[in-house]
C-alpha cells in the first residue's frame, strides 16, 4: 500500500529541505543586515528575503494537503511531478522576491497555476470516488465503455 | 478504503479554496491601499484583512491535523461535519475582522470551541485505539454488552 | 492498520495542544502590555512572546509532515519518541524566548536537530520502499542474509 504514496512522501520531504534552505537563507540575512530577533524588519533588501519565506512556509501547508489528496484521489505520477515543478517554482521565487518585489511574479503565477491544478485533479478524483461509494457507479468505467 | 477519508478530503479542499479565497482579499486590499510588496502594514482597515488572513492561516495546518486524527480514529461523519462548520466560523471571522476587531470575537471563539471538540474526539478515538491495539480491549463493545 | 499510526496520531494531538498553549499566551501577553489587533508589536517583552509563537507556528507542518512521514516509511515508535523531543524542546524554546533572545538558542538547535534526525529517517524510509517498490530488492532483507 505504501507503493501508492512512496513518490508523494518523498516530494513532501523535497519541500521540507526547500523549506529548511528558506529558513537558513533567512537566518544569513539576518546575520548580514544585522537584524536581530525578535525584529522582523530592516533594509528593504532584508525585508524581501524575509517575506518571500514567510509566503512559502504560508502555503506549505496548502501544497502539502493539496499535492495528497490528488496524489492519493486522482493520480501518484502526474500530482508528483505538479509537485515537483511547483517547489521549483517556490525556489525561483524566493530568488526572484530576494532580487526585488517585480522578480517574484513570473514563478507565483507559475506556482499558483500549479496549485489550481492540483486543486482540480482533487476535485476530479473526490467526485469519482463520491460515486463509487455513494452511487455505486464507476463513471471511468462506464465512460470507457 | 478510500470511502473511510473521502469526506476528510473533501472538506479539505474546501478549506484550500477558503485560504485562496482569503489570500485573493489580502491581494485586493493591497491595490486598494496602495500597501505594495514586501511591506506588510498600512492603513488599520488593510492591517485587519491582513492579520484576518494571516491568522486563519496559521490555524489551516493545526484544522487539518485535527480533521483527519478525530476523522480517521473516532467518526469521518462528525468530523466532517465540524469541519465545515469550522470553515464557516473562519469565514465569518474574516468578514467580521475586516469590519472592526470586535466583530471577528464571536466567530472566533465558535471557531476556537469546534476545534476543542475536533480534538476531544481525536483524543476519544486514539483512547479506544490504544485499548484494542495495546490490551488487546474493545471498550466500545464492553460497554454496549 | 490504525494500530501502525496511532502513535502519531497521539504525538500530533500532543502537538495541536501545544500550539494551543502558545497562542493562549499570546493573548495573555496581548492582554498584559495592551497590544490590541490588528497591532502585532509592542515591548520587546510582548514582540518575543510573539515571535515565539509564529516560530513554532510556522515549524508545525514541516514537524507532522516528517513525523508522519519517518513514521509510516521507517518506524512508528522511533519516530515517535523523536516527535516527544522536539515538542519538550519546542517548549523550552518557547519558555527561553520568553524571558530573552539569548535563552531560545540551545533549544531552538536541539528541535533543529530532531527535525534533521526526522527528515533522515524518513529519506531513509522512502529510499528502502522505492526500492522494494520499483527495484523489487527488499535492501534490509539482503543486508540481514
Amino acid at each position: 500500500m505504501l507503493d501508492q504514496v512512496v513518490c508523494l512522501a518523498a516530494v513532501t520531504i523535497m519541500g521540507v529541505l526547500e523549506q529548511a534552505y528558506f529558513s537558513l537563507q533567512v537566518i544569513y540575512a539576518r546575520r548580514k543586515f544585522s537584524v536581530s530577533p525578535p525584529c522582523t524588519s530592516g533594509p528593504s533588501q532584508f525585508d524581501r528575503v524575509f517575506r518571500a519565506q514567510v509566503n512559502c512556509s504560508e502555503y506549505f501547508p496548502i501544497f502539502i494537503a493539496t499535492l495528497w489528496t490528488s496524489g492519493v484521489f486522482f493520480n501518484q505520477g502526474v500530482s508528483s511531478v505538479c509537485g515537483v515543478l511547483y517547489l521549483y517554482a517556490r525556489l525561483r521565487y524566493f530568488k526572484g522576491y530576494s532580487q526585488s518585489p517585480q522578480q517574484r511574479l513570473t514563478p507565483l503565477y507559475f506556482s499558483a497555476r500549479i496549485l489550481w491544478l492540483l486543486i482540480a485533479l482533487s476535485c476530479v478524483g473526490i467526485f469519482l470516488c463520491f460515486w463509487r461509494v455513494y452511487v455505486d457507479v464507476n463513471l471511468l468505467q462506464l465512460l470507457s465503455t
